[in-house]
């Protein structure tokens, strides 16, 4: 299967992309700091949008970079784009064909924003609206819905980060991905037997924080174009601002909770599921704590650091909604209703 | 109910909101124009949150300014919050007590930032953290679900756009909102009578583009609270990036599709999931073709301009909210699991 082989190609791709963009991005870095550049606008739409919410967690902890993600409508509908003086202007696009992405970009150069694409086609529209193309080097993804792409795309997000600090130990900590990214897929028999339980479930919630919100989205994402569930994603405080009303017992909850920074607020929020609600918990964590809880734990390896966890946590995800998919009986290739590159205005 | 009564109360509170503040409003935009802003920084939760997301679009489109809106947890949590240079920095909340909320105002505050706050509360500690406090005046609001704080948050960013845009036929539109609201309230019948084909819902997904954006986030929102179904918001464009594989014959999909710059992009959606995917439509419009093609067509005024149509728009969603809610035997007043006030960090 096409889906299920672009998955486990991801150790190789990350470690490919790594190796031979960073000094790219170091070029980036160094012309992103010569400028008086004071937030990120970001564009992109579904999975490439997931990429632009670590970035906005990534960038603003450790760069400091406020970031924005766009409301391309406003740049293809609305009569007047944003002034947007000083800002750094990214598009990121697996395909680089969305006309509303490209809008955003355009309008970027035209007010002589520095402009970057993010991209697995370097020759795309996308890529001839910017004055840096970062290539993602992932090779042709044939699956609809995206995997190795989306781990590309954030590590090309890790690395600017790790170039604009300057930092030797993210990029030390760069070159483990691949490792940790193989010891994770080694989980694929258990994962498989485990989504056998979940063969009738329609609707979930997806909880993530910091780093890793963007790591519920994808999560829900891939749930939603695959198995046609409804899963909706939540940062466990704006879940508690409302959605948590629709808990009963055994309502489905898939959670995304690494050690880190963030950990006891989601650790507190997955007791309260697990002992005041009753929820049912799958849970992705190197922490025993929020392993302990779930019906289905998840283990990602002990010390994946914080800011690089959604590179890995989202692996076991991928594999939970491909072989969900195989258990619901339904198509991993191509999901009904969706095309690969979706050109929206 | 107390609900009910403070859906209906919205033409008041929206009226008095417009007379009492007019003035304060002029100083915050005086003030606002006399600095170098170069974008908004927004914090806000829920239904507050959703405020922000009309904030995006209707500062973007009428005021040239970009907004972001901010991830708390990067200032609770994570050691270095983002340099906020440049930014206007607002809060919006009704109890104004939220503590991640008021850190990123403190923090906007220690870096010399212009702060406001948008509260229904002038004494909270929302309001002490900022320069200037925009008071929403809606009256205390008892039920848990809010309803007329949402329409006075949007009707204070509303008044903000015009006021920076010196527009006095922008004015002049306001004046007319409570008594476009009065007359969408009149349908409060029929919305009793339509919401009973959905009493067993589970779930469903809710569409806006543009300014409605918001809309589809606040009805999605107060469908979960209140009738504890699953209820995703999205832009048109977004779903047809993967969520719309999860359709299939009778889903039901909530749209809102007021004229304007993005209805014909809506009207395609719309179009796509009654003909080739058989769904089924709840719409608010007020352009026939829209409404003509819903199972379910709730109307309203000709002549709302698309930017307010935030405004109205939102009230048969309430009442359809509450109507499914009283349907489906729910409490109206006090939904299980959560509070009015949500403190989170």
């Amino acid at each position: 299967m096409t889906l299920y082989s672009e998955i486990t190609e991801q150790p190789e791709r990350n470690k490919s992309l790594l190796a031979s963009q960073k000094k790219t991005v170091e070029r980036i870095a160094a012309e992103i700091q010569k400028r008086d550049i004071q937030y990120v606008f970001l564009a992109a739409r579904g999975t490439s949008d997931n990429a632009g919410r670590y970035a906005n967690y990534l960038l603003g902890a450790m760069n400091g970079l406020p970031l924005a993600l766009a409301t391309p409508s406003l740049f293809t509908y609305y009569n007047q784009p944003p002034k947007l003086k000083n800002a750094l202007v990214i598009g990121i696009s697996q395909s680089g064909q969305s006309p509303d992405i490209v809008s955003v970009l355009e309008e970027g150069r035209k007010q002589n924003c520095l402009t970057l694409s993010i991209t697995n086609e370097s020759k795309s529209p996308l890529a001839q609206a910017s004055d840096f193309v970062l290539d993602l080097k992932s090779g042709p993804e044939k699956a609809v819905a995206a995997t190795k792409t989306y781990t590309s795309e954030l590590m090309a997000v890790a690395m600017i980060s790790a170039a604009l600090s300057k930092n030797k130990k993210a990029w030390a900590e760069l070159e483990k991905v691949s490792g940790w990214m193989k010891q994770v897929l080694k989980q694929n028999d258990f994962i498989s037997q485990a989504a056998q339980r979940y063969r009738y479930i329609n609707q979930t919630v997806v909880l993530g924080r910091g780093f890793n919100y963007a790591t519920a989205f994808e999560w829900a994402l891939k749930m939603k174009e695959l198995t046609y569930i409804s899963a909706e994603p939540y940062s466990s405080a704006d879940f508690a601002h409302g959605p948590i009303a629709m808990m009963v017992s055994g309502y489905p909850v898939f959670a995304v909770a690494p050690k880190g920074k963030v950990f006891d607020s989601m650790l507190e929020m997955l007791k309260r599921l697990r002992s005041d609600l009753s929820a049912e918990l799958v849970v992705i964590s190197n922490d025993k704590r929020a392993l302990s809880l779930a019906q289905v734990p998840l283990t990602i390896p002990a010390d994946v650091p914080e800011w690089l966890s959604p590179l890995i946590s989202i692996l076991p995800a991928q594999l939970f909604a491909y072989h969900l998919t195989v258990a619901k009986g339904y198509n991993t290739e191509q999901p009904r209703s969706i095309r690969k590159v979706t050109e929206t205005t």
